[in-house]
């Protein structure tokens, strides 16, 4: 349902211009364009927010964010040399994806606790990390498990692959290439479902809509044709796919823009419920909603950062700022559960005050002893309740627990995210202020100088 | 369930001397004792901590809580002084609750954004915040609001009270006195259960056990006999009376010794998570449980600190050392949220792995695929996936949400927790520590120092 | 010599373009550009830059801060309306100070704890703040203190005036004017000069060039002529001349791209301490330095979203992003101490490792057992001597301290910072984004949903 | 002056019994006490304390420190046996030490950088940690660096020792013994000293008194008699004395203590300063004041700690409570920095309103202007002028610095402190809370029990 409204904002004339781009011929979703401009990289950047703020930021993986790694990767071909990558695969692939306007997800890193192959060996057990189990004429076959393919079970297809470092013996890992969800022996192992405990939208309206679920891919010698297969057979090759070319910025930064979408939504809940408790008129709490304003400022200065730092790229392309990019992610993941304590202590014990659900209004004496009771100087009972729910939604619900691991691992684990910063540093820029500014006095001089004084 | 549990501990014969103590002739639960030296303080602590332990110190409103208030406050009678307050109901009361080791909890702050009377008489409105509608003969009658009676739906008595300053003229609210739960007039406004998103307790061990719910006092024309009644009609007595004897600080040093028992719990999942995804190998990682090691160290410390620390009371009675104890509280309730997140960490994607819930076992093909391919070398998958499971009622649940709310407002806003510090501060002595020191030289024999130099 | 050697940098003719612009027949410093367009913003970011990269950020105010403030004040002159504002004497200053090239810096708070005048009274005793003491003919007189006109021993002229708010009565102490450093009864009182420890440059590098001190500027019947005085007698007026105008926003875009500079010098020290220490190898602290890249990368992409993120005003003029530039405020004065903390890690004990002072290579024994003994596989003795000394400047020397204690309160306390946050925060649109959430389920709706399942 | 105001202390009849105990037919200063009981273990905190108070916890290799490691050493001999440790020796030093009362201080970590002997190697160079030369019939001769012999310039003798892990072929570096501090070949290489940048005690008054030095111990060719040695040429056994013994324990439970005097200072000069600005009206400065409050009751309850969960050790010994212990250090070297900021927070612009230095009063004309303008309804000109003076020295100059790289190094770095909580947690205890709440349940209960409902 989400998914489709998403379809349906994108098809809206109104919002035709911002949210589609004309390329051979015919209009495209904007996530498709490939930027040659600073000007192309904030329409894209606009055309995320739509979708994002669309979903108040709780819908991660929504079809821009895959088909901008596609896009980034497509920018520079040539970092997918033969014989084991396939350009010319790629190429078609986004041609395809873009014409069709498909949603695919990803599955990209190895299950948890699964690296050590000798152990199922000797059990004579299925190592489970996804790899190649052989190649055939018409395709290569796969098996093994991928995790963590999050929306997989609303899209179309999955994009199978290695964001993550192999070691350079890991071959058959080397795999990177697109399954339609439906392929025979590819199953999905979904977690929990995490509307389950509301009975209705009411009581939890942000996991009634936007749990995206999140599953681990088990696929039991699923074929996949040549022509969808990008990498194989080369450890090395099947990650730097990612980063030599924009893909993993032009994917990135789509979950800055989406970070940001959030931010805004838990801006207004902080304004709205120090307003319902009647905090807003204190010192103290009107401080916090400017912090939590300028919170909302950092990311907004973050995603604009990305793009008036642009990069110029071989063949005329253009890419958001890679460092400010990578620094935004660090902040995102570092900070999420930070943010959300905010709202929580802005909440206090409010949320426990509520009835149980909102059935309460279904009989007509607890109607009337809530709707009494429960009202506030500031608030109808209802509107109260409505509005604590949806706050709880966000800091105490198993959605917003959720979503607090899911910001914190988005992009895995802290060094993973610093060791992007890291590569992308100009060490021997930052090394030289140092190095010039030492080279500007020594000890014979400066004990001159003070000799002389 | 768990309550029983508690008191089916203290019957053990095994507990009997850790458990209980003998005055009046008959034995009592540990709780009860008014403390006479460092002996006894430690003798109420490891019972706290027995019955704390039982239950992970996820049950915070086990029966030692709102008795060691109440013991607390029956050790220093005078200032409960006649007309506004009785001392003698408030020591006859005690003999009842501990001959009959009455399970109490308590309601004993006002609901939230209720404090602007004028509103509600405007709109003929009964004022919501509890108060006395009338006095007769018999008894007092109140009506109104309090919030929040965690544990209540479990409790045999509910002590109404006021542990947050009234104004001067709020003589109404200013009661004090006893309910049981099945007075006539009084119903419980509980919020949702938190174990309803689970099917069974291998997937929600925690809340399955210990959501000991939280509910909204309501009273409609409750008479309360004058025997149960202990301050009505002065309103800052109604408050001095947990701060000006040792209740408040009995009750709270249960509290430290409950969240100790947590953070044993915490430390023993971070060290088995560590060792479930291999982590406890790597460098960081072992860094990082130390770390939590010193974590509950620093509580363990605090909790031994207030017994060491005791101070004399008269009469012959001694006290926890109340500064310790809110430093303590300060510590406890500011960082909660974040000992979680290290565990969220120590988890990383590992959450969101497992299926969606363990009935994955009762289909056989299923089965099969799960224990195959869900095992690592550390861990068979049914094992795995239950200490995930576990850990994920500790870290993302709404079970867990509901924690970490309720410890950052365990004692209310950090303000008043840090007023409860600044009250029982001696300002005089830590700026004499300056005084002193500046008194020790001056600025003409500075500088006839400097001059002699 | 710091400031000449800013000038020198501006008239170098390779530096032409960068650093300054054409208007009125002549060139001006980029820094009096009244922008008009993105790039006029993206040449005065450059400008700030290229000043702000010649003192390490160490020098904060330098000529191009106080010429901010008047620029954006001038670019919106019906906010200074007549009878207590003078915008053309602000518009002829402009002039003169651009064409001048003149270094001002300001004196625009009241001294602290001096804001209970009637104590001075009762005492007969001059009341601190600087105040107008008499109107005449040829200018007003004026009398007490300002804190604190940092850089005033240095600089050409004072702007007096008011950034933080005043009461509305506080007319007297109303004023905005511009006094030249030597007008007759002005005295400045400088703090401690922080190069006096260091006997050499070697020892102090930053302190040793970049100490700018602070001064209490202190008046007694100072005349200034009318046409130095832009708002008299208006306490609103006085302080709006700032927010309602580009003038705080352009005055403050400076400092962030000053502090900017000031994270660059920092992250090229952590990585040349890390490499003195050999400590660079380690994982932990490659992540450690991935991590101050990314901060690197915060402040890089709050000031390039200043740029993008731009406002159009009236008459065609364009401001940074106001919401970004406070975010970005914020984040620099909360942060400051933190950052410095991680290079204080990063030295260990290393900084205590090194002689006394750089004389020891002026004793040929010691300097050969110093040499010899010092020097590490990564560094010879007196590089490394040298390396520590800088970095010990940066994090522990009082130059350091005073660092921390400024860029805390460069903008004021928290709550200043915040509340300018808040106050350019369009609140009702925040709030919207949770009510038009709500307005699109309500709990009658939900009830039927759920009931149809 | 400091150190012999120490021991002048102790020798003051008003302070025998606290500060002494009989032993041997003598009385000997409190800290060698050999403790048999929570009450000696306790006297031994109060002694410590009466010599950290009088240094305002600022002098932290007072006598007490080295000391209590030498004691904690003898009440575990069958830790140093032989060949490579002799019991004996240490048994008489202890003695000797006890007697005389000697100021000795320590050298336990190799210098900096200096870990690769290769290096030195390849260039002839002598490798740099200080390591045995040679052995000879009267002793042992060692040459080499060690760091930081904090206090050596005022100290008598110098422990050498190991107190991080050595490579177990580290052999020659094995060597744990004592030396006179004006030993022939020993030379100390002493910091710059910290008060040389103020002319007066007025203007730096803890840098004036308390400031220790830091020092390179230079040996070259220094004989040390077979008495004084304790380990050689055991590389685990010289680390091993001090954590198999209680020597650790008592030596940084001494540090615990000393924080807590330093805590004492803060929160007095928290309390005095916002007093001074008038802030202490201001409820967030009361609640910061509240908080810092709390900060002193966690190290008081840490350290009261120690003593009341003491540990049971063999030969009728007792010891503080060691995980206590570290979770104090690892909570003190932590959080230094963070303390002080809050104090910096309070002071404001405060310390940069003071003029240069106090000189200022030996002038008639500027002590009138100074003594009416600089003072407040708070304060005078010059009491404000020490206050702020007496901060700034906390805060900001560079004895501020020393100190809190000081704090943060104080045990090494943060891994070193929390890998002693580390290995003094018993893992297998924690581990199985864990293990018996899972064991308390299963699936196939846990599904039964689900379907029963």
């Amino acid at each position: 349902m989400t998914v489709a409204a998403i379809y349906d904002m994108k098809r809206d004339p109104s919002n035709r211009d911002v949210m589609s781009y004309e390329e051979d011929g015919d209009r495209h979703s904007i996530y498709f364009l490939r930027a040659r401009s600073r000007e192309d990289l904030q329409r894209r950047m606009v055309g995320h927010r739509k979708i994002a703020d669309l979903t108040f930021g709780m819908f991660g993986r929504s079809p821009d964010h895959v088909a901008s790694f596609v896009t980034g990767m497509v920018m520079k071909p040539d970092e997918l040399p033969s014989p084991h990558a396939y350009a010319d695969n790629l190429l078609a692939y986004y041609r395809h994806a873009r014409d069709q306007d498909t949603y695919v997800v990803y599955a990209v890193v190895p299950p948890q606790a699964a690296r050590d192959p000798q152990f199922y060996t000797r059990k004579n057990l299925p190592v489970p990390p996804l790899s190649v189990v052989r190649e055939e004429d018409d395709g290569v076959v796969i098996s093994g498990m991928k995790m963590l393919a999050t929306g997989a079970v609303l899209a179309n297809e999955i994009w199978i692959g290695n964001v993550l470092p192999l070691a350079p013996d890991q071959k058959k890992e080397a795999i990177t290439c697109v399954v339609p969800c439906n392929a025979p022996g590819l199953t999905l192992w979904s977690r929990k479902p995490l509307s389950l405990a509301s009975r209705t939208e009411f009581d939890s309206p942000l996991a009634w809509r936007y749990d995206e679920t999140d599953s681990m891919l088990l696929c039991k010698e699923v074929k996949v044709p040549w022509e969808r297969v990008f990498v194989n057979g080369d450890a090395l090759l099947s990650r730097d796919i990612y980063v030599k070319t924009p893909s993993h910025c032009f994917g990135n930064h789509q979950s800055s823009v989406r970070y940001w979408s959030k931010m805004r939504l838990l801006l207004g809940l902080c304004s709205k419920v120090a307003q319902a408790t009647g905090a807003n008129q204190v010192p103290a709490v009107k401080e916090k909603l400017g912090q939590m304003s300028a919170v909302e400022g950092v990311i907004a200065g973050m995603v604009n950062g990305q793009i008036n730092a642009f990069e110029s790229w071989p063949a005329g392309y253009v890419c958001f700022n890679r460092r400010i990019m990578y620094a935004a992610l660090d902040w995102c993941t570092q900070n999420y559960a930070k943010f959300v304590d905010e709202l929580r202590e802005l909440c206090g014990g409010g949320v426990f005050q509520m009835p149980a659900d909102i059935s309460v209004m279904q009989n007509e004496t607890l109607a009337e002893l809530f709707t009494t009771y429960f009202q506030t100087p500031q608030c109808d009972a209802v509107t109260r309740m409505k509005l604590f729910k949806l706050a709880w939604d966000f800091v105490g619900s198993e959605f917003a627990g959720r979503h607090q691991q899911y910001e914190k691992f988005y992009a895995g684990a802290s060094f993973i995210v610093r060791n992007h910063a890291f590569r992308e540093t100009d060490w021997t820029a930052f090394n030289r202020i140092v190095e010039d500014l030492m080279a500007s006095y020594d000890y014979a001089k400066s004990a001159a100088t003070a000799a002389a004084e």
